[in-house]
């Protein structure tokens, strides 16, 4: 391995921390020569890869961004009339660049620390507001992956909450395509029937647990439900209506035709096409089913002073804490997404979203004229933006003439074509797509139609969006000072290290992050014809060979849009495997103790049987238990989920052993990939012993977390795996079943909109740089666990006491001698300037510090000083000085308003509070919230924007 | 005009603030029924525009940015080896995305309010620091417009400190043709010598004020200048060099030499080329010099707690207080670039500067290698990266045959050529160009030459940049946050209202904004052939007549890069047209008591005799006074300069009148643009009065001041003053001195690279759009004026007691019952979170406030109420509840450090302080320094950065 002085003026040296002189003195307190030499003991021989990786030589940030528009040339941009739940959109400038381009928004951590998102959740809030009162239900969540994989969601829901637990499922035959594909694969897994059928003609006869309408269907049809709605009410069968949001500022809301639940896409809500993703989901139900609601959800509580204050609701219910019993594997959001839709909400009100709604609906209207006028057969007599025309024998030369000019329209079948209008369909891109059906030029709008073809018991007439926010922050200056007081209440990585374990927040650099926005990427729909998407596609596969030769393996899908996504996927290849042999009886997965509960979740909806694995005193797999439940379900055995290195942060030195003990009972080991950023360059997982790894593009690989969403979590497999990986929702899954396990996202490449983060990041480091990266998390890991060891004890450690590229401190001595606990820190931090490492995962009572090789010694050495400080002010508690309830670690985090109130009532003095370190007083965060009060938002469960009268004193 | 209310959607109503809503309500508080109704009261009927603006449609945002990259795809990027001052550099993307691209900086204001900028304070003294350190020289000023006319006001600055007075002025014949071409214009009008020689020959005899030498010469050739500079010193000749700062990290600072002066640009240190500009030029001065230099002076000083705190210095050199003592009419710098450029040094470093330097340096000894191989003759044996190359009678066919492979060389004349390398230049580079004269492709790097050119005599030696600014922000991560806090630390329009009068602090949108940083406009060469600049000059030539248009000239130049240039190029035009017709004598200029100090400034550079006339009590221009300098100065008589509204914010009624009886007299009128803002679409100077005018892009036309600069200053002139508008410094000028008026600027289009910004506003607003947001600037100044009337009496007012655009809120008598100065009310305003509107500008003693029309009514109603809420506190001291020196105004702003500290000594409580209206205590913003002790600065003056120990407690 090349060291790291070498790469000076590369990339590298930008997105790795230390300098050359800093790595010499985190080596001198560790007691090594070189970082070879630390890598060397660190990472077991056994596991460690023989040879460099074979990557392309590192590219400068020039080369990368003239290689990223050679490629974006590739693509071809064209005027989108695909439909099918893409919807081509405005992104307001002041939106892109403020929040999708602004480092404040997207280098954020998912909310769990509330005092320090406060920004971030307010514009979540304003997303279920907005979702809440436009679909007319009870509670909306704060974002799910993608629509189908939504719709999968509620059916779910449905089938846990439903009168008829054992009833099928019924799917309307207009739902789009690619969300039944993906609801078929879930519920093939998991055993259950699901039924396509025309729901128009009603609701079919016998036992039925839950149905599914799709509003404008996927042919475009606008139906009246509200009759099938009331049949399968009095049937006690549940109602899930995928609804379109913008069509609902016009139409009827499912919530008052009496649904139980609505989901749907809020991409045309400024979210760009993406290739297909990142875009937000939405699910809102009725008051009774918030409890079971899947993904986050933002709820309003109040702090320790009593004032309104913003968390994440209801956690309880998230899969981590569920492990195996839980019901959805979703444990993220598309944060970053969410919050661009909800600012177009902001920005354009209730009256903007109406007047583009009614310009879309005007367009169509205007082109069904022309249509028809040519002959050609409008097939539904109420629409909203979408046509399905019927034009027998001719559906493809009519599409292939429209492609020619520009125009990709959807192509049915033989006879029949989908054409969709939205916010960008001007009166030329109507003109044009008539006179390829063969309108005159001289049709114009005179002569097109110009009624509504809302049916008239469908119009919407009930108010949304009534709440201020809504209307406060109409022009851009208002907008771009709502956005930046919004991220200043927020920590993000732009001002500190997020030292989060398991998390690898490290560098999201501003060369990689500039590609997504340029049209060329971002305006492709993902079902354009491929030869628009020569580019797309050239990356994505570039991207998958890369991975596949930094992991070991043979072949890596980048479908799924999260880690859970992931890890769904590669079990359900797993799974396909056994069965493919006629194993079906192989369905247990053994996961450790120490796992993240995201992979049992996975395993149960992977239809799979989750047994524990004990772990042993040292943090590693007890090789017992493990020897025992092999024996015990040799039969049935499916599996192992193992993490590596562990969620202990340590290179277990036997994961061979445990891989071969796995194999030879005929089972197959899955590797999660949440902890690569210890392995890249190092060692392969596909080489020591995996079958199937997820990876973690939001981790490793530099796709920023975006306040909790977006996220990709690719599936890499072995060989013998290759035929199982997730098929593409959008081929005609009546005639191609056998191509490809089941897909679990709506569109082939999932978030292959941020994909082009990755791709710059391994374009830029090459195998060296990727190599000298994971080098440098391993020492600043070990620096801070060497430094801190003294202070709060490090748990785990592996050789010679090394850890891995994060370290768990052992809180629990010191909250049994004083009562301060993990949390206590955590918000102590906060007043340090500090996001605090991962709390209590995955033991309770410790913290997990993952410091990554983006930060430099100075500010390695900020956190180590601020801990430092935090355990003096544990002492003070532990010689009687303060109570820990008076104490400043309980009462932490402590606001500006508090701090300079007249009424300061704690026994130690504000500046004590404020400025515990001298460095503090030149660069000071204050949280705008103290301590919050999470159990009371809980029971008091109140999940829209609050009055504003609330932030009364 | 239409009503606002119509552009509902459009570009015009995110630009403009209030909502219809809206202002119905403040058109009730000022007792009109409508907009209309107000403008037609407000501005006088004698010069309203009997038509509307004839512009084109408004353009939606995805309209205008798909025009512009039409346009940007009408320019052609090319290897840009042109250099002559020019060279392409990699702006690092952190601080492109994090500088250039962020609305904290780029909305920021001059830094008059030093309190609240501290952030960008602190990157000019950065810029400084480096200018002072690469230059050797003791103190250098924060930036000046461009190479060529810093090089003018350094050979002023020569005329006015030297010992040779009467002397002429030597320019060494390898200066830059366009830096020769703006000094010959200056010395022209203020009437001294200048003269062309070869300074290798040695020094001239006679009587020499002062000698400007280049480093490297414009033909590359890099000489010794040690001999020439000391003959000069015992002669008591002062030497100006212009030298380059990346070649001064490899060779002896002119400081090091001997030099006075040093003077220069710092475009290739990370600055796009952008057609010409905008780009940082730089000035260091040897000790001795300070007081003598123009531009703006970060210094250090100390707040009122004693701590270290930046503010400009020596303010009281500045032109718009020496008025017609001034020696400069510098008003302005290019902080947004420096700032960039500073950036870009702290990013790589000494270190990293040197290895750019070196690299650079081994492209063009390559070259040399490889083209002396082929027989082309190299003329210099000594260069840095830039070699003349003499081939006899090819350069043409050379020159043509590298364009076509995309390589741009200078065209010197016939049998040479020039060619530079840079940052950017590659070994393919080299290898393609020598290939194209006659270069076998074997001709390798193992063949070309490797050693230096620079003289041994002439290698630097001495250390620079070694504050630990320049080596503790490397890594992306630690930049990005560099960046971050800085901004924290700074009030820009991003954050509030900067109710600036004069200054017109309107929105500059994102859309307006991003074409700038596109490489179709921002990589183009000014001097690129035209070929390869089509899109450029559409863009000019129709924002030129769009702006002809608007303001009722016949011809517009945008070469003026800054307010103050556009005031001198359309002084000259007058001069020129003047002496045209035989009357040398017509040199006096009539300015009123009331103008802008830069007025009277500029007319001193323009060479004439400013003639002050009276204001009347009433504030506007002295009938009488002016009637009789008139007749005292009727043969001389050139022009009068008044600014309409005037400075005073009142549409005078009789500027008619006042333009006769100058034409009359044979003068002519010069209407200064500042306040065009109150109106564009309702009146036009060309069409009431003035034969010149010149506007400020970067106030009416929403190019962003930057932290002050760039600028752009157009001037516009009637059809008799065609002739006389700015020239080409880029012309031959041995053979094309007829062509136009003296340059006033190195490139011909000033500052193109931000003219898409003003391009874009005009084409998305539209006439209605323009003409709406002027009348929502007078509604919103004369709310304000009627809502502070009773609390801060508005001095001036016209027709009805209307204002125009702005408002003077007169705080003397309160000063004289209280104490409470204006200065203090600008301060405590911080406290309440505002900029301080314009402090004792025009009238001392006031403040000047200047909404726009892009403030809502809700943040109108902030500002306001915390005016009125300070009047509050003021009244306290009227009653004698606090003294003036014990009250919260005097001992504003109150920074977090002093609210929270143990030892609070104040006679108020801290709430009052910190959080005197409820509404901060949601939002608000802490300077993080108190009042600055500007004097202490000026007295103990420190122009680089303080050690780090000097923020110790």
């Amino acid at each position: 391995m090349t060291a790291h002085a070498d790469l000076a003026s590369t990339f590298a040296d930008r997105h790795i921390g230390p300098r050359t002189s800093d790595a010499a003195q985190m080596l001198s307190v560790l007691g090594y020569p070189s970082i070879d030499k630390l890598v060397d003991v660190a990472v077991p021989a056994s596991i460690r890869s023989a040879k460099a990786l074979d990557l392309p030589a590192a590219l400068s940030e020039p080369e990368v961004l003239a290689q990223l528009r050679r490629i974006a040339g590739r693509n071809r941009t064209a005027v989108q009339m695909i439909g099918q739940g893409y919807f081509d959109t405005v992104t307001p400038p002041v939106i892109r660049r403020n929040v999708l381009e602004s480092p404040a928004w997207y280098t954020a951590y998912t909310p769990y620390q509330p005092e320090i998102s406060q920004g971030r959740l307010e514009a979540l809030l304003n997303f279920q507001t907005m979702v809440q009162d436009l679909t007319a239900l009870d509670i909306a969540n704060a974002s799910l992956l993608d629509e189908a994989s939504a719709v999968a969601e509620a059916v779910l829901l449905m089938r846990r909450s439903g009168k008829n637990k054992s009833g099928r499922t019924v799917l309307d035959a207009d739902c789009l395509p690619q969300t039944v594909a993906v609801v078929r694969g879930r519920a093939e897994a998991l055993g259950f029937e699901v039924e396509i059928a025309d729901l128009s003609q009603g609701l079919p006869e016998g036992d039925i647990n839950g149905v599914v309408l799709q509003q404008p269907g996927a042919s475009g049809a606008l139906r009246d439900h509200t009759a099938v709605i009331a049949t399968a009410k009095e049937r006690g069968v549940l109602v899930t209506v995928a609804a379109d949001l913008l069509a609902l500022t016009l139409i009827t809301a499912p919530g008052e035709q009496g649904a139980d639940i609505a989901v749907g896409s809020a991409q045309r809500l400024g979210v760009p096409l993406f290739f297909g993703g990142p875009h937000a989901a939405y699910m809102a139900v009725r008051k009774g089913l918030e409890r079971m609601l899947p993904g986050r959800l933002v709820g309003v509580s109040k702090d320790a002073d009593g004032a309104p204050a913003y968390r994440l609701a209801l956690q309880t219910r998230e899969q981590h804490i569920r492990r195996e019993k839980a019901t959805s594997n979703i444990c993220t959001a598309q944060a970053l997404l969410a919050i661009t839709a909800s600012m177009y909400g902001v920005y354009h009100g209730p009256e903007g979203l109406k007047a583009i709604a009614e310009q879309t609906h005007r367009r169509a209207v205007d082109l069904a004229g022309r249509l028809t006028a040519t002959g050609a057969q409008i097939v539904h007599d109420t629409f909203f933006d979408t046509l399905l025309v019927r034009v027998p024998g001719r559906a493809a030369e009519l599409a292939d003439r429209a492609e020619e000019l520009g125009y990709n329209l959807r192509r049915v079948d033989a006879d029949h074509l989908g054409i969709s209008c939205d916010e960008t369909t001007t009166e030329d891109h109507i003109a044009a797509v008539a006179g390829v059906f063969g309108a005159g030029s001289d049709a114009g709008s005179g002569a097109s139609e110009t009624g509504t073809r809302i049916p008239t018991g469908l119009r919407r007439t009930s108010a949304y969006m009534t709440h201020p926010v809504f209307s406060l922050h109409r022009s851009e200056t208002a907008m771009l000072r709502y956005l930046r007081r919004l991220s200043d209440r927020d920590l993000a990585l732009d001002r500190t290290m997020i030292p989060l374990g398991s998390c690898t927040m490290k560098l999201n650099a501003t060369v990689e992050m500039e590609a997504i926005s340029w049209p060329e990427f971002a305006s492709i729909h993902p079902f354009a014809p491929t030869g628009q998407t020569e580019g797309w596609r050239e990356l994505i596969t570039d991207l998958e060979e890369r991975l596949a030769e930094i992991t070991g393996y043979a072949k890596v899908s980048l479908q799924p849009n999260a880690g859970s996504q992931g890890e769904l996927a590669g079990l359900l290849a797993i799974r396909g495997y056994h069965r493919s042999r006629g194993d079906e009886n192989r369905t247990v997965c053994l996961i450790p103790s120490s796992a993240h509960g995201t992979n049992a979740a996975s395993a149960v909806l992977a239809g799979m049987k989750v047994v524990v694995v004990a772990t042993a005193a040292n943090g590693n797999i007890d090789h017992d238990d493990l020897k025992a439940k092999i024996e015990q379900h040799a039969e049935n055995l499916s599996a192992i989920m193992i993490t590596y290195p562990s969620t202990h942060g340590v290179f277990e030195e036997d994961v061979r052993w445990v891989c071969e003990q796995v194999h030879a009972a005929g089972g197959q080991v899955y590797i999660d990939g949440a902890n690569l950023n210890a392995l890249v360059g190092l060692a392969k997982p596909g080489e020591f012993g995996g079958d199937v790894s997820h990876l973690n593009l939001h981790k490793t690989f530099c796709i920023p977390h975006g306040g909790g969403g977006p996220g990709v979590g690719p599936v890499a497999v072995a060989e013998h795996l290759i035929d199982f990986l997730p098929g593409d929702a959008n081929r005609d899954i009546s005639t191609d079943e056998a191509a490809g396990g089941a897909p679990v996202a709506a569109s082939m490449y999932g978030s292959a909109g941020v994909l082009p983060i990755s791709w710059a990041y391994v374009a830029l480091m090459g195998a060296e740089g990727l190599t000298s990266a994971t080098a440098h998390a391993l020492l600043a890991a070990n620096y801070v666990a060497a430094r801190l060891n003294e202070h709060f004890p490090v748990l785990y450690t592996g050789a010679q006491g090394l850890v891995a590229h994060e370290c768990i401190l052992d809180l629990r001595p010191l909250t049994a001698k004083t009562g301060v606990t993990a949390e206590d820190v955590a918000k102590r931090l906060i007043d340090y300037g500090f996001h605090a490492p991962t709390l209590s995962f995955p033991v309770a009572g410790t913290l997990m510090v993952e410091p990554t090789e983006s930060e430099n010694l100075a500010e390695l050495d900020r956190f180590v000083d601020a801990m430092i400080a935090i355990k003096g002010e544990i002492d003070r508690v532990a010689d009687g000085e303060w109570t820990v309830e008076e104490s400043p670690l309980r009462q932490a985090p402590h606001t500006a308003t508090t701090l300079i109130g007249d009424d300061w009532k704690q026994s130690y003095p504000r500046e004590l509070a404020a400025y515990p370190l001298r460095s503090l007083r030149h660069d000071k965060y204050f949280p705008p919230v103290r301590r919050i009060d999470g159990a009371h938002g809980d029971r008091n469960l109140v999940c829209s924007c609050p009055p504003i009268e609330a932030f009364e004193d």
